[in-house]
C-alpha cells in the first residue's frame, strides 16, 4: 500500500519522463519532482545523453526550497560519476529528506548503490511506487541491462489475407498515410532500425525519422539524432547508392568471410561500420546480432524488414513486440506472406496476447506479445 | 421530419420484428404496435410462416380498443390472400385511423398495393419512419424481392496471417468457442449455408445449428427449422454416409451431365434434392445457383466454404457482407489461403470497408462491405 500522493506525485514523474521518448537515447528516459507535500517545487526530465539528469533539473528548479522536501524520481539516482556527477550526492547537498524512486537501477553492477548512499546519509528512502509505469517508460534499457540485448519490435502492414506484397513486389503501399504517420513515431522511439539487404536491394528505403511527419510532438523533446540503421547484409551487397546510407549512422552485418572483400572496404570509405557476424542456413545469427547491439547501446530495436527475416525472429521467439499494422484489404492468395514461417501442424502454431489495437485512420494497428 | 412519437413506436415495432430472427424464414420478419397518443394496446410479430402476420396478432390484443387507434408496422400490410388473410383488409376492418409503415413492400408486383387499399378506406397513411433500420431486419427478403437472389454472407476463420488451415488441412481450432458459438447465431439467421464438396470432403461438418449452443435468445421465438443445407458437387461425389446429409433438408448442385449418372440417382434415394446447374472452368456457375437459391425462397445464405468457392464468390463481387473471425495467431506461410483469389498488382486488390468490428472471446470478428 502506497501513500495516494506519492503515487500522484510519482505519475507526475513518469509523466515528465516521456517527455524524453524521443531523444535520450542510450540513457533511459527518468522523470523527477520535487515536493513539500502537495506542493511541487521543482519538476526535471532527462533529455539528451551528457546533459543534467532529472533530479539535476527538478532541484535547479526548486532551489533552496528542496532543504527537508521529497523527491520522486522514476528510476534510482544514479551513484557513479559519468558524463554527469552523481545524482545521489545532489539529493544529499541538496537537503532533501526522502526520496521515492519507482525502480532500482537494472543494471545489476549498481543496483541499490544510489539507494544506499542516500540512506547513509540519512534520507529516508522508498522504492516500488508506480514499479510497472515506470518499467513500461524503458522496456529497452532494463532489457538490455538484465540480458545485454535490446527490446525487440518487429513491424509489419500487412492485409487481412495476411500478404504484405504482390507477387512482384509490389507493395506501396498496403496501409494509410496515417499508418504511415505512426510508424515514424515508433522509429523515433526506437534507437535503432534493423532490415535486410534484400529490402535494401527491392525497396531503397531511407528508414529514416522524417521529423514533419511525426506532427505536433507537445512537450516532448525534439529528436536529437536519426536512429542507427542497421543492415543484415551477409556479401556486403547494400549498393553505396542506397539511400539507407544517405546521412551516414549506418551499421552493417556481414558474414565475418566478408570483411575483407571488395565491397565490404567500398562500403566503410563510405563511412559504414562494418560488422561480422555468424550465419546460419536460415541467416543472420540474431543471437549475436542481438548482443552486438546491445553493446553498441541499443535499448529498442525496430525491425523492418522482409518476410525471411521477420520470420527468424518469430521462429526463433525473440520478438518483445509485434507491431502489426492491418489494412481492410486483400491482396489474394498469390501475394507474398505476412513472414517466412513453416509451421507443420496447428500444435506448432504462434499465439499472442494483444497488448493494444487500435484504429490507425483506416488500418488497425495491433501490439502483440507472445503468449 | 417524423414525429418522435412515430419514431419511438416505430422503434419498438422493429424491436418486436427481430424475435422472429430465426423462424420467420422464407418470410420477413415484421413488428407491428397498435397505439394511441403514448399507450400502446397491441404488439405483435411475425413468428413463423403460415401462422399469423405481425399486424393480426397486435390487433388482436388491441381487441375492439384498436377502433380509431394508429397502426404501426415495420412493412407494407400485405394486400392479398397468401396463407393467411390479407392485414390490410384487417387493419380496416378493425378501424384504425391511421397506419405508419416503416418501408413498403419490396416486391415490385405488389409494391404500394397493401397501402392503397388502406388509402382507399380512408386511413391516414404514412411511410418511411425508420426505413433503413427497417430494412436492416430483413436485408435477404429485400434482395431477393429486389433482384431473385439472396443476400449473401461469407464466413471466414483465419489467423493474423491469413491462414485458414495447415498445409496438411488440419484447421481444428483456429478460433475458440466464443467464435464457434457466434457462428451457430449466424447459421441460425440463415435460411441456407451453402458449402463445396471438397469441404465435405475433407472436414465432413454436420453445418446444423445446435440449439444448446445458441445460448438464451430471450423473447426471440425458438428456431422452427435447420437452414437448408446446399452442396456445390459438380459430380455429385458427397458420400451418402456425409454428417451433413443427415437430417435431411438438403439440396445438391450438380453440373447438368452429371444429373444421370448413378451417383446423383443415389443421393436422390436418400432424399437429397439434386439440381443440375452450369460449371464453368473456376468451378459452379454462382449467378445461376443464386438465381436457383432465390426460387428456393432463400433470403439469407451463408456461405461456409474452402478457399476456392470462397475466392470465387470475392472476385465475383457477389458477397454481400464477409464475416471474418480473426484468430490471434500466425498458422505459418505454409498454411492454407483465406481465399483462393490470384490478383496481380495493387490495382486489383479488394479493398472492404469495416461495418462492424468486435471482439468474440479471444478472436475478433469483423464484418466487411465491398467499398
Amino acid at each position: 500500500m502506497t501513500d495516494v500522493r506519492d503515487r500522484a506525485m510519482m505519475a507526475r514523474a513518469i509523466q515528465l519522463a516521456w517527455r524524453g521518448r524521443y531523444s535520450t537515447h542510450p540513457n533511459p528516459r527518468v522523470g523527477c519532482v520535487i515536493a513539500r507535500g502537495n506542493v511541487i517545487l521543482g519538476e526535471g526530465w532527462h533529455e539528451r545523453a551528457g546533459e543534467a539528469h532529472a533530479e539535476i533539473r527538478a532541484l535547479s528548479q526548486a532551489g533552496p526550497s528542496a532543504r527537508g522536501a521529497t523527491a520522486y524520481v522514476t528510476l534510482e539516482p544514479c551513484s557513479h560519476f559519468g558524463r554527469t556527477p552523481p545524482c545521489a550526492r545532489a539529493l544529499i547537498d541538496a537537503g532533501v529528506a526522502r526520496v521515492v524512486a519507482a525502480t532500482k537501477d537494472p543494471n545489476p553492477a549498481v543496483s541499490g548503490r544510489g539507494l544506499e548512499l542516500l540512506i547513509e546519509a540519512g534520507i529516508q528512502v522508498e522504492v516500488g511506487v508506480l514499479a510497472d509505469e515506470a518499467a513500461r517508460l524503458n522496456p529497452g534499457f532494463m532489457k538490455r541491462m538484465n540480458t545485454g540485448r535490446p527490446y525487440v519490435r518487429l513491424k509489419m502492414a500487412a492485409s487481412l489475407d495476411g500478404r504484405t506484397a504482390m507477387a512482384s513486389g509490389e507493395s506501396q503501399w498496403i496501409t494509410g498515410p496515417e499508418a504511415r504517420k505512426d510508424v515514424q513515431r515508433l522509429r523515433a522511439i526506437s534507437d535503432a532500425i534493423l532490415t535486410g539487404v534484400g529490402t535494401v536491394l527491392a525497396d531503397d528505403p531511407s528508414l529514416t525519422v522524417r521529423r514533419t511527419e511525426l506532427g505536433d510532438i507537445g512537450d516532448a523533446t525534439e529528436p536529437s539524432r536519426q536512429p542507427l540503421r542497421v543492415i543484415a547484409d551477409r556479401d556486403a551487397r547494400t549498393p553505396p547508392t542506397a539511400k539507407i546510407l544517405h546521412g551516414g549512422n549506418v551499421q552493417l552485418f556481414c558474414a565475418s568471410s566478408t570483411l575483407p572483400t571488395a565491397p565490404a572496404q567500398d562500403l566503410a570509405a563510405l563511412g559504414v561500420s562494418i560488422n561480422g557476424v555468424a550465419w546460419k542456413d536460415n541467416g543472420i545469427d540474431l543471437s549475436e546480432l542481438l548482443d552486438a547491439l546491445g553493446d553498441l547501446g541499443i535499448n529498442e530495436l525496430l525491425v523492418e524488414a522482409g518476410p525471411t527475416l521477420a520470420g527468424t525472429f518469430i521462429q526463433e521467439q525473440l520478438v518483445d513486440e509485434l507491431w502489426l499494422y492491418q489494412a481492410p484489404v486483400f491482396l489474394g492468395s498469390t501475394g507474398r506472406p505476412t513472414a517466412h514461417l513453416p509451421l507443420e501442424s496447428m500444435a506448432d502454431k504462434v499465439s499472442w496476447i494483444v497488448r493494444d489495437r487500435r484504429q490507425v485512420g483506416d488500418d488497425q494497428r495491433l501490439i502483440l506479445v507472445r503468449s
